[in-house]
């Protein structure tokens, strides 16, 4: 199945014209493509609408380099997430036009056809330090590859709060928040008491030694007493930025 | 300030009259009735759009009661959670009207005056077993004092997962999915890959040993392979339903 | 040697009339009273300048009784933390003017003779939320025996950060501020960032499965992007007067 | 004793001439060959059915090296496990017919004479994700080395779940099911839940920063809902290759 | 649809006249009895081969009581696991010829028609001490529910390692081992040691301060040298029992 | 066998007539009483010369009360610890003669006839503080059972160095010496750096929350700076007894 | 702002011409300089009395250089932390007159108005053992860097408790102790309880595998015993600085 | 002082003709040498009766090499452990005579004046695995530098106990057996009950994932169901040579 025909079986489902039943039986009949240690999904876009995501670590840069040449032969598109600097410069060099970003250890190619996703508004990638960055621009990079538009708000963390309360105006504009904060993480708890938008939030792994590689902020941030902030893997900016599409989207 | 001020201001707020500064410089002149132990907040409905919750646990029962009293007092409405056999049957006696879940352990007063809130559609809180029910149900209860209408999808764990999979329709209609589940929690994940709206997990204390009060659940839904499900505390049903809102309302 | 001769030593100590190795020469001499099972210490006040302190937890209330009675005779006043309910209530039975805090679980017992030390100023308790009161108490009682000064403010949670922020001029007149709180204790490094005088953390174990018994307001205080917060043991109000009383003491 | 006096011991149990207790009396009398910092197992082959296991993390070359020398001398076969790179090339350089795989991180010489055994039929090696795989080939490696037939499944993670549905007649054919699987490793539910067969799960290390290091895909697969799933060591390809063996073998 | 049909055809497919689509197909149709809080699966019994088992933390006496109530009036037999005493009591009031053991805290009603399994052998539970007796207790119940043939050989720890060598005979017997061992559980080691049949390892949260409630023997089992013992959850015989169940049975 | 039988044998050895490995083999020949539940070892005085240690966590009183008589019956004596209220009244009545310890929660039965065992000197039990008695009670009265002349030394905590200093002379003259402590157990280090004889130290539960049941302690031990301090278990009185008479026999 | 115009502001403030509020005031005008990845903070010498420090992990080299040549081109001084070997070299290049401490790993450059601060007295930092010097060492230049003078004392391990007692005079002369410790830092509860002074307490990450990394240390001093001893996180020689630091300046 | 003096004083206390105490008075006047940043102890050998170890860890190779130079030069002798490589082949080329053991990573250079130390017998270092050895070197390194008789027993792992079995004889002859062991660690359960004299265990890092680098063995051992074995750090060899040391010395 060319994803030209997954394009249009989504479009029809979208119009109501195909019940999820009938396309999940259409997916049935060739849900992916075999390369023997990896099954290519080139369904992901019809499913969550937007390209597939080659999470790096583990896998070969040659299992990468095939997994990628594949998604790209078929206009897919692709997101490769935590690319090492070896992995980074082969993409780079087999695929014109991919967008590299070695702060984010990410490769963006956007798909041959570009996908519209209405939404309700923008992603807003707040940090508390800029030690936070990595994290956060893999959070930027994959929300703008899966359709949103996104703003930034950098090195705003507590210790300093007039810092965050000058900003008031840049949170109350968005549609989601994504919240990226290391050490003990309270920029969740402070931002989600002054918003009543979604808050999805990250904790990184930074700080001294009892942060634990991420414990310690993935803990205030379950904990956090601003009611309904939730959290995703510590480091893991490209799940918050999943987590924040779903919201976001407008179905 | 009376509570009937407050509901103006917030009126003029969702009307676009008035900026959230202007509704926060309001709120600064007067932001809580202070009972020495316990500052009310009667703005939470202004700042949150839902009554007051009173977390119960570390509060004597006398706490909770005056609390609960200068709410009620104000016509603010309330939802106390984690409240013991006794709370619960103090908070029925001195308010008539007071909805008691002994499931949930909650009580929940409405205001006096509804609360109108637009959303996005229903939340469906999805249970993997029987031994979930508590944690779920406190989820529902808080939803809907919160203003969301809410479904239910119980014992569906994965390891039966035909009963899951009969109930894709009812998953595909949610806005929101609040999937509660102890063990090893791999309903979150399976859900997550089924559906493309946003998925709050909560992770519940139900297990043999090495379920070591919910760390299992937690992690195992950190780590979710469905990417975007977010999580809350472990048996916070309250905190999933306040995610939920958050996610649900719409302006 | 009598506790008379022991104050004689502390005035002269304090006078400057005997080096610090001239009074613990002294003290080498008889030490402390031998009960068998515990050496009652009536040099406490002579070295730390408050009185014998009795943690009661693993103590039965017969040894604990015991200890009190030894040093109640002696004159020197005692703090019993953590009592339970029979040990207050015997407390309260055998030592008239003794002052029984259920709340905080202690007992208290001025010495016979005032102590009087000279501070810098007033020690504040904050807490987040009510249910970090019998902490809180704990430390404001620990402290007051101490010879501080104590003021309160309670229930200003970051989650509604206008509460606190209202408060600023509180924060500014503390000579050492305790701050308790449980969850994600976010409320350490916001009021850290506010002041530049010495700020005592306690976390507490107030909070959902994942505080884990308070594990997750540690981290989180240890980890404080606001640098110079101090942290002590889980739930030790008492420890955390002790430090206070370290700092606020002039000598 | 030299092997083939010990096979021909292990055939003349095997027919039911010798009981347990006679073998064991044999082996009391010669149990090993002493190189001084090991003793090598020429007997594994008689008490387990396969070749000796060669575990060489904290081992150096040289010492494993000079092991692997012996146990060829006498004809019994090997399997050096987590090898690394300059042993693998090593024992290739030293081992004519060794067969090195270096994505298992193995290096596996047959014995002399092929060790039959009767089976109940296949394994089934399933993996979640293509960053199981490494974990995945030591555990097909060993399963082969045992002398059990051996069938792959890869990359059916329940985050597509149609993946994994449309194999569901792989998994029924398999006698023993080996799942490997990080992040949450739901996978091993879900299996569990489809098949009757025993299911051996191996936890891996992979996943973003709350995993920590396996320890998610361990406790998720020790709570599986799915009753009977079994659990060995994280990232121990190994050890659910001699579980499946133990349960493969006819007597 | 009645548990009759559902047992011809179990027959039915295991005669090789359905395949397991088949099967799987009419178990669609009504794969369960939803009483509202729990969904009653009557089709256990197809899939796995023996009755429903009901976990009864978390679940109220009513919930309890309403679901063996509905499974009892099917034939379908039941194993209640982790029942307290008010359960047990009402359990057996309520149903005669159910079987009640207070130290493993079951109940088990036999199905009306006996399950018949053609299996490979006995399960030989093994216990290394006393205090383990209520989980092996527990193993051996569900065992024998499931249609195994079951011995016993209880308080052979390897601190006295003679009393195990002494029951090696016994040991070599078995068609499958389940290991129940509580502080370090070096016994799951020195049987997988003896054997080379499947070892099912359950660790128990019997011992001392640092056995952290079972960790200790987890992580033991976990990391036993003797290649191919599997673990299962803490305290967990059921689970055993499962485990042991699905290498057991022919077929 | 009869007990006199074994002690005879143990004489035998002791002078040198015997082997281990004929002493061995004696006991092979008849190594324990049967009870079904539990295997009663009359030898342990043989092997390890001192009464058997019946650990009564997880025992019913009906099982311990067994136990015990058959040990009493047959004159060798037994030491029950962490025995309950009920089992501790129930030996009580049933053995005249037992020496009931309720701080320490032991029974201990000497044997009909006494064991004689040559010791290298006393054993000092030190305690750091009030809270740690019952654990120091446990190891005292073990130790004594076991043959030890045992003294002791409580309440010398290093907060308060000058009671530890002032006891030197105690500490010099200990063959060896039992550390018991909570909280952080820093005694352990300084004892150890203040004499050159065995130390062995038993971390206690005694603390606030962050010593999360004697973990703290535990470490703390482990990483004794005074080099060859020895650990065992948390709470463990009856261990740090037995290590010690391993320690204090000559022989 | 011009730093000259912050400097005016904080002196009005420390004369009391100006309130803590109206100094907040004008700083929310123009709160800090933005580079985009950061916000400099030209006010943290006006809020803490002390140069900005700059957290170098998670930043790259010319993120650390930028943020430094804007601070030196302010004039404000500055303090780099946890700089490697690159940010060292680099820093030292571009700087002249600034302080490289390898040891360390710092960078000190200082205001080009020195900052007069008034305090109490000295701060003594205190070693375990060599191991714990780096630690030390950046205590020490922070301490500096903030206007504190500093004394040592190093090398005074419990385990040899005469080095420590040979140098009471010494504790009994300073105003504050930070006490930088590993392994199971006893040495923070016998300084606690010889002096009754401020101490501040390093754990650091120094010691054998069950130190895990400080976790043991970082316990240890969280459960002294030697009341009032306050904590900061593992290995933050800068963060006890800044504690000692608040604790001794005279405002 | 020099070292000859000490040893006088040593021999003099030795043969009772100085109490403790005076010795302690003489050490006081000059209890180490002041390198500025460590104090070296040449009284080690007159606490301790062994020279004084070096942990190099956290020290520069310049500041281990004047350490050592200090050491040698006073002809005191000296044991530097975990010595990395650099520092190994630095004190090569540097002390003539030192004895460098790669595998134990240490270096030895005996006393100019051999210590003469009256001991009961042999210390027997056992050990599991050849993994294990690094550790077991270092024991035996350590034991052999402070005068014990030393003998080996290696690669005896409990999963093939006949091995351990056959060297029954060794294990009865020794006088303090120090038992190391990774993975699981059952052999320190199966030598302490196979033995009665001290068992001193050394849990390592060895094994596969879940071993979490040795807490599964620290646990094992220190829940040991054989009563009385003790355990040290994690890889600690130097640490269980100390304790037997301890043990094994007459006087």
């Amino acid at each position: 199945m060319r994803p030209e025909r997954l394009k249009s079986l989504l479009a029809r489902f979208q119009r109501g014209e195909l019940s999820i039943q009938a396309v999940l039986d259409q997916l049935a009949q060739a849900p992916y493509e075999d390369l023997g240690f990896a099954r290519v999904d080139h369904h992901r876009a019809v499913r969550q609408g937007y390209p597939e995501v080659v999470y790096c670590p583990g896998k070969t840069a040659e299992q990468v380099a095939a997994i990628c040449a594949r998604l790209a032969a078929a206009g897919d598109g692709l997101l490769a997430t935590r690319a090492d600097e070896e992995i980074r410069r082969r993409l780079e060099a087999e695929h014109p036009g991919i967008e590299i970003n070695d702060l984010a250890r990410t490769a963006y190619l956007p798909p041959s056809e570009p996908i519209e996703i209405a939404v309700r508004g923008s992603v807003l990638v707040v940090t508390a330090g800029t030690s936070d960055l990595p994290v956060a621009e893999e959070a930027a990079v994959a929300a703008r590859a899966m359709g949103n538009p996104v703003r930034r708000l950098d090195d705003v963390g507590v210790a300093g709060i007039h810092r965050l309360l000058a900003e008031r105006g840049e949170l109350a504009e968005a549609a989601v928040i994504i919240v990226v904060a290391g050490m003990e993480a309270a920029l969740g708890s402070v931002v989600g008491g002054l918003v009543s938008v979604p808050v999805v939030a990250v904790p990184t792994s930074v700080g001294y030694g009892a942060s634990f590689a991420g414990l310690a902020a993935l803990l205030g941030l379950l904990n956090s007493c601003a009611p309904g902030v939730t959290v995703v893997n510590i480091d893991n900016g490209y799940g918050a930025a999943a987590a924040a599409t779903r919201i976001n989207r407008l179905t």
